[in-house]
């Protein structure tokens, strides 16, 4: 393979960068070309694509959102639209790509494979909620970004001794509720893979008081459902000066942390391996510490992600 | 006077605990003894008094909140409430008092300076809201906390290309979002001291996409309107991709700026100046860079907070 | 066992307060009590000894260094430090011990298991050099304090156009400069594990100028040489407008990351797990994500740690 | 005027960005031209100069360091490259200057003026030494970074119980250790504008470690001496356990923080401002809060920065 590119597509994720500049530069290293095609699958049939040098990648490994653009792109499930896809890459003479994204750029990657395009996935979203890895690009920043956030909204949920509901990204995905729980201390960490009991928590939160506890602090995943409610529901069983916060994009964006830079770019080296060796169709990933590549249609079908429940066992015995 | 009492009351801001322990420091370098109240004006009339010592400040310069804790406690506004301070007051051998906080703070202290006993008040919030001084202890710290958030949402916006309206706090004052706005390059900056029209805001935004701008970020200020209303009555002029972030909580938390730890450090110092030659119903602040005292009646009833509003001008120019 | 204590020994690392508190209220959690020794293995001998109670490690997962002391206590090496630690432990009627530090702390614990008192050794370092673990509590948020270091200073190299060599910690293990190093876009990685050319990296450095690039990172770990040496010995190669930046003590403080956080409290967890069944000799680890028991004199006498030297090949690739 | 520049030149600042982009939006705002000169006097004299649309200062106000950027270019001093200078300034049709950084540039701005072309200065260095200002653009920054610093070592200082001495940038000015020494809670400052007795430093760190206290924090400007001296002949007046912490670059660079981002917006607005009038041979500055300008000539010759002593006083009284 003598020339490749690259698209991210879904939500922007801190660390797209970081992989997106690896790729081009192993590829270079490797003798290859490589362009970048701005705006998702959107701009791959558009034709939005452009060659990318070694100093098109230079600064960009420490800023969060992405440099090729992101979009939605429904039109991109019809087999139109990916055969337009391919006749772009065919005209830039391009015979391999990288997506970097969520479960919907696998799903074109995959698309583009069983059209004869080699395509390989990156995982890049802030969820970690991509089945065939343990990590994907973007939590480690954005557990960091909720637990500064947490640790803030604890000097005033301290001060005034309130309760806060703190209501986080995630999709239908428990991952960053349990990480950011545990490693802010959260009394509780609600998240949609476990089952909970409001009174329960009600209990909890004035056994705390009683004791003396200053402050109680609730990770809700935004998957079990909105802040608001869940504080309403709450107060349904006791006063707890409830407050609720509700941590939005913010999580989505910033300078990646050194894990997040590191794992894009072991990423983006893999990928660049695989095509070179003609693959396609896979999806990197990391599992056990290793650097992995699995069948996407596999990993789509069968594939499941699970978060890492012992954390929720864990919290509910050192949140006393 | 040999022996004062600091209190801080209402909302907490960054540097309180600065400010604190600059009294503490200060005043046990005069030779007098001082108290904390735990819990505001709740605290006081309660009794919840203890002596502090050098090393009960130590290591707090740098954390967020109150370590005095704080509370509303609207009963001070009675005389009842008043004269039970004063005599838990007496009962420890307690000569003056600092309170830090808002204005609700100063009328506390207000009422006990008209009843005999000297109070200091020191402006502590976030939201810059208090006459008689330039800034609060907490703002700078505030804004910066919204500029890390603004930079934060910028990587998405820009990935993206789309419409952000972030609401921030400041209660009936535009001050964080002039000084958050300019320093963070938002498009439109909207406060309650200056009309808008929203027509006008459309087509600020149409015009900076047609010229390819990536995104645009609206700095609005919460007592104009919540920004989940300010974005429908946008979307009437047009399809902007809008997406609003509420910055709650996060903002009042956190380590103080260093301007932040230095101001209240002086502020401390002042106070304590204040009391040892026996001054009361005074609020210190700073005007023009020099560290001064009011009368609390004067500033209460004359004064009037006013923000920057050259900012406001100055962004229009600046954000094309 | 129903008592048990806990140490923190050695340099200190962001998350062994996290670590601590995990101990603490796990231990509570089962139903023991548990004791905080201040100042490690001297205070161990020197009978400084007190209850922790689950308030007592409240409000600290946050925060850097460690709320128990640490300290350097050589003369424990010796059987009668060891003895007078044992009767200290026995006149409080603790059980077992957890030792949160580096392999130093390591020795200690294995002392303590040879004369029949069980300990369990943490592995807290922000240099990754432990043996048994991948790794090590505060390693990750060091890494992070010095990319934050290293995009500072690429913002002036690439002003002034410079070299900058980068002296970071480590003693003899690379691993801090390694992972840094890939996340911080360096350009040249020189570490105690691989030999290097200093004639090669000159040559490395022109050919980027040559290129147009503006700045050039260099990441020596301080394992190798110091940061000036080096600097001096590259200046005979040719003008680089080298700049040297030593990154002491900042990074062994601050709060711990999120990764830190997490990976602490499971270690407080399995320690905990450990004692609890009466056994003692062994460290825990993380290998391969999953949480891990190893005999402590195996891995004090056959352990190696290696870094992840992928991280250097791969840098090579994409450096460029 | 139509067509005006900028250059930044000298040590690169956090906050240059922010002051190079208002000066360029706010000159398209009025109408006029306006072009980037890249590494200072060098590119002014060598023809590296481009024009600048609104674009090319987006995304760049969150920025550290110089998008034009910086060179030192000691022959400007000379009659010969000044007029180089200003035959390329005229070959592009410029008729007016804007400087960004410190007193060189400013000699190099009055010396275009001298000969009849119109320059402003805009002071912009982190070390605050520029007479005419009471504060320059980066300095904020810098403090807040020091600040940064100071509250890791203050972590590792406390758990080991040891003294530090933090060396800070600020050539011959006090200015950053007064700011972050008082912010950070230095037992100790030491600037070139106070004497100071070694012993008595010694006196007061035993007197505080028999109070208990945990660590010393001694914070020493490098126009003293070096940090390593310091702590050699500190540790002639007893065993303080010192160790030695430099903070070099990294003290540089970084995204502006609010205040520098303001101040640097005003600064750019103001020079352009002055520019329109056809006014040259003037800098700007911040007097009591409010923007001013002033004679370059007068500026340069009568005025002499003076740091804010009273920090120093206040230190003495709150550092107990």
């Amino acid at each position: 393979m003598k020339r490749i590119a690259i698209l991210t597509s879904g939500g922007d994720a801190p660390g797209m960068n970081a992989a997106a500049r690896a790729v081009t530069r192993k590829a270079i290293y490797e003798g290859m070309e490589v362009y970048g095609i701005n705006y998702g699958y959107a701009g791959l049939v558009a034709g939005d694509i452009r060659k990318l040098e070694i100093a098109d990648v230079g600064d960009i490994i420490q800023r969060g959102g992405t440099f090729l653009y992101s979009a939605r792109y429904p039109e991109f499930a019809t087999q139109e639209g990916q055969l337009k896809g391919i006749e772009q890459l065919k005209k830039f003479g391009i015979e391999g790509l990288v997506v970097i994204g969520g479960d919907g750029s696998y799903h074109g990657a995959l698309a583009l494979t069983k059209h004869g395009f080699p395509a390989v996935g990156i995982p890049g979203t802030i969820d970690n909620d991509i089945p065939g890895t343990d990590y994907t690009i973007g939590f480690d920043t954005a557990i960091n970004t909720v637990l500064d956030a947490v640790d803030k909204i604890r000097d005033t949920a301290t001060s005034h001794v309130r309760t806060f509901v703190i209501e986080v990204m995630g999709r239908n995905a428990g991952d960053i509720a349990l990480w950011a729980g545990v490693a802010g201390g959260a009394d509780v960490i609600v998240v949609p893979e476990q089952e909970f009991d409001m009174k329960e928590v009600a209990t909890k939160i004035a056994e705390g008081r009683e004791r003396g506890k200053k402050h109680c602090l609730i990770m809700l995943a935004e998957g079990v459902m909105p802040g608001h409610e869940f504080a309403e529901k709450l107060s349904e069983h006791g006063d707890f000066h409830e407050r609720v916060s509700v941590l939005g994009h913010i999580v989505r964006g910033g300078s990646p942390t050194a894990r997040d830079r590191v794992l894009a770019s072991k990423f983006g080296g893999k990928a660049v391996d695989l095509l070179k060796e003609g693959k396609g169709g896979l999806c990197v990933g990391i599992r056990n510490e290793e650097i992995v590549a699995a069948d996407i249609v596999d990993t789509l079908e069968n594939g499941k992600h699970k978060p890492d429940m012992s954390l929720y066992t864990l919290n509910q015995e050192i949140s006393l």
